[in-house]
């Protein structure tokens, strides 16, 4: 019996990796002030067709869809926002009187994808979302956010990207600009963007097929369609980010991979030695429609998500290790069979007032217990033989420095908490 | 756009008590020197069905089960055990020189119910597994923890109920008696018990249908058919438990709603005024026969899970609260769109300083800012105006006492950590 191909787990040594960056990811949180929700793992089909948009990739090949026995499709969320989104207009968040509404979300995201390093078919996002602000201020947070979201575990080797993607009214026109420009070549590109040309132009500028098409070097840039309004509001952001003293770049070729972003997109990349053909670690940016077009009303939103097993190569790139506590305050060696009643109460009483503690349950030699209370990391062994056990006493040794004491039973935990 | 049936969103006031929640039960578990495991939210197929059993109503009627797009069967997992022995089994961690290995998860679980107050199509168990030794003793560690898991929140109304489901000999015994038993009446039961009595007897003590026939009242009882190795293990069991002063009540009826408990076996009650007709809340119990039914060697293993949905009704029917706290150290309030690039620069200066802080994004006017601050739980508001700002400085104004003093820019975060 085998996990499904394109999964993993995460056994123990793992996971206390995995929650330092999340109560790290957590406390960042806290600190921007951003609250978390959490919305179910699978959604109706039909949102993310609308939210993520019918032409890209994670749409057409990426979902796990399926029917629940009432003969509903659901789909196996691929991401976050549309959920949120969802969310945000089923319960009428923009009713709130706090605004922007501030979230984020942890958790599993799922996508059929060839599975290779570094991208599993179940893998973790966190992401945040600010909704209900078309203020750059906000964009400059969020790019902030994430970049803190890098460096808070000592990454050096970042580069932020950013770019405009325009309103409507930009878009429209870059958009006619593409097509015109991308028309006589038409034949010449695959497949996929012969489709694209006519549904979503955009995202031919990402195609990894036709990447090194002549005509893709001299298509016409988003940054000359932006009209007054998007411009001023891209020169803002960039203020903002001169404010906070980060330093970005601009690539007006970032289109970002799903269809909702307008106005500011962005990507954060490693250029760390170590890390490979990959490089961008995550990104993000503006959807002033979404809501609107989820049923809600005319509400801007802007938005990060960054994937945890990217992150985790990204610090095995720079070669930094994460701080992981797991030790327990004390092991309980029983000696005999004659003891395991006052050992399971001794364990007992030591948990009861707060102390870590474990005890052997497979009858192992003393010297196999003192083995696995070193395993263990304890800092504190209790000798419990019968004799001693008796007078109501056991024998406390301190690992670290090997001092050894007798005390009485009921006082274990005071000296444990004293030292 | 709607969330589907039987499923719900955690907006952020409820998910600050989970918070809680999590945190406290992983709390437990380093003090019961458990270890997180997290398994894919999807398994084959073929798992839940060996492993939860074939003729459990979760398997027969309430899984999600869906082809993927390799034509592979795809279960979304309805419980946590299977996944966990399947991994133990996979990952051969029989072979580790922890035993017995112990470990918890936390996470969502899936089942195809009909939904109602408590119980949610998509839900959330925490459950603890000790696998790899058969000592009474860790059995009443596992019943110790599980009802920590309710203690450690205040809860009083708990009943610990207790029973032996035997060894295997002990339950081909039991399962004879009760095919004599029941044989005659076989005409007067539900379908679906008519088909238990073949495939699995002792089902039909569990049946809500059929539970006021007379013959259930007079059926023959699982502790007068274990052999003298379980009943001796019951008894020890027990022993352990008086041991830590740990109050239970056998109920030989008790028999768990999953085929691969064997020995052990056991539930928490609320006997809580408010609970209404759910009193159970949850449960646990042996199955030394799962890891070799997955494909590994002989080995014993016992666990526990429960719901926190259930958890929170349970809070609730005691009318416990939880202390959440989710208050933010300073909220910038600026006045005038001059200031707005140094209400960035602030908020942003004061976050790498490790404050929690927020400013506002909808250039509203100051008495709508101080409620906003108010409504963060903020400490202290920075009055930025354009004046002071040209100065360097800004009012600091601390929510508690009233007290406001002009401190320079550079100065406002170790002026805020002092207080």
């Amino acid at each position: 019996m085998h996990i499904p191909r394109g999964t993993e787990d995460l056994l123990p040594e793992a996971t206390e990796k995995w929650q330092v960056i999340e109560n790290t990811l957590r406390k960042l949180s806290e600190k921007y002030h951003y609250k978390e929700i959490r919305t179910p793992m699978f959604e109706r089909t039909e949102l993310f067709q609308r939210g993520v948009g019918d032409t890209t990739d994670i749409v057409q090949k990426e979902m796990y869809t399926f029917e629940d026995r009432g003969g509903r499709s659901l789909t196996l969320r691929p991401e976050g926002t549309a959920s949120v989104a969802r969310s945000y207009v089923q319960h009428k968040m923009h009713g709130l009187p706090e605004q922007p509404t501030k979230l984020y979300y942890i958790g599993p995201m799922f996508r059929y994808e060839r599975p290779q390093q570094g991208r599993t078919r179940q893998f973790t996002q966190f992401g945040i979302e600010a909704i209900g602000s078309d203020n750059p201020a906000i964009d400059a947070e969020v790019l902030a956010f994430a970049m803190e979201c890098y460096e808070a575990f000592g990454l050096k080797s970042l580069k932020l990207v950013i770019n405009s993607l325009g309103d409507h009214e930009s878009r429209q026109n870059h958009r006619k600009a593409l097509i015109e420009h991308f028309q006589p070549h038409q034949e010449e590109l695959c497949q996929d963007c012969q489709v694209r040309l006519e549904k979503n132009p955009l995202r031919l500028l990402d195609c990894k097929v036709d990447q090194d098409h002549p005509a893709m070097k001299t298509a016409p840039s988003i940054l000359d369609y932006l009209n007054e309004y998007s411009s001023n509001y891209f020169e803002s952001v960039k203020k903002h980010l001169d404010a906070m003293g980060i330093s970005y770049t601009v690539d007006e070729n970032l289109v970002r991979g799903l269809d909702y972003y307008t106005q500011t997109a962005f990507e954060i990349m490693s250029e760390a030695d170590g890390f490979g053909s990959i490089t961008t670690l995550s990104g993000g940016g503006r959807y002033n429609g979404l809501i609107e077009d989820l049923g809600g009303p005319e509400t801007s939103g802007i938005g990060f998500a960054l994937s945890i097993e990217r992150l985790l190569m990204a610090l095995e790139a720079e070669k930094l290790s994460l701080e992981t506590n797991a030790g327990i305050d004390c092991y309980i060696v029983s000696i005999g069979e004659e003891v395991t009643f006052t050992a399971t109460e001794l364990t007992h009483q030591l948990r009861q007032q707060g102390i870590r503690a474990d005890r052997d349950y497979l009858n192992k030699k003393m010297k196999a217990q003192f083995k696995a209370a070193e395993r263990a990391n304890a800092k504190f062994v209790v000798i419990l033989g019968e004799n001693e056990m008796n007078e109501g006493k056991a024998q406390v040794k301190e690992l670290a420095t090997g001092e050894q004491t007798t005390v009485p039973l009921n006082e274990i935990a005071t000296y444990i908490g004293g030292k």
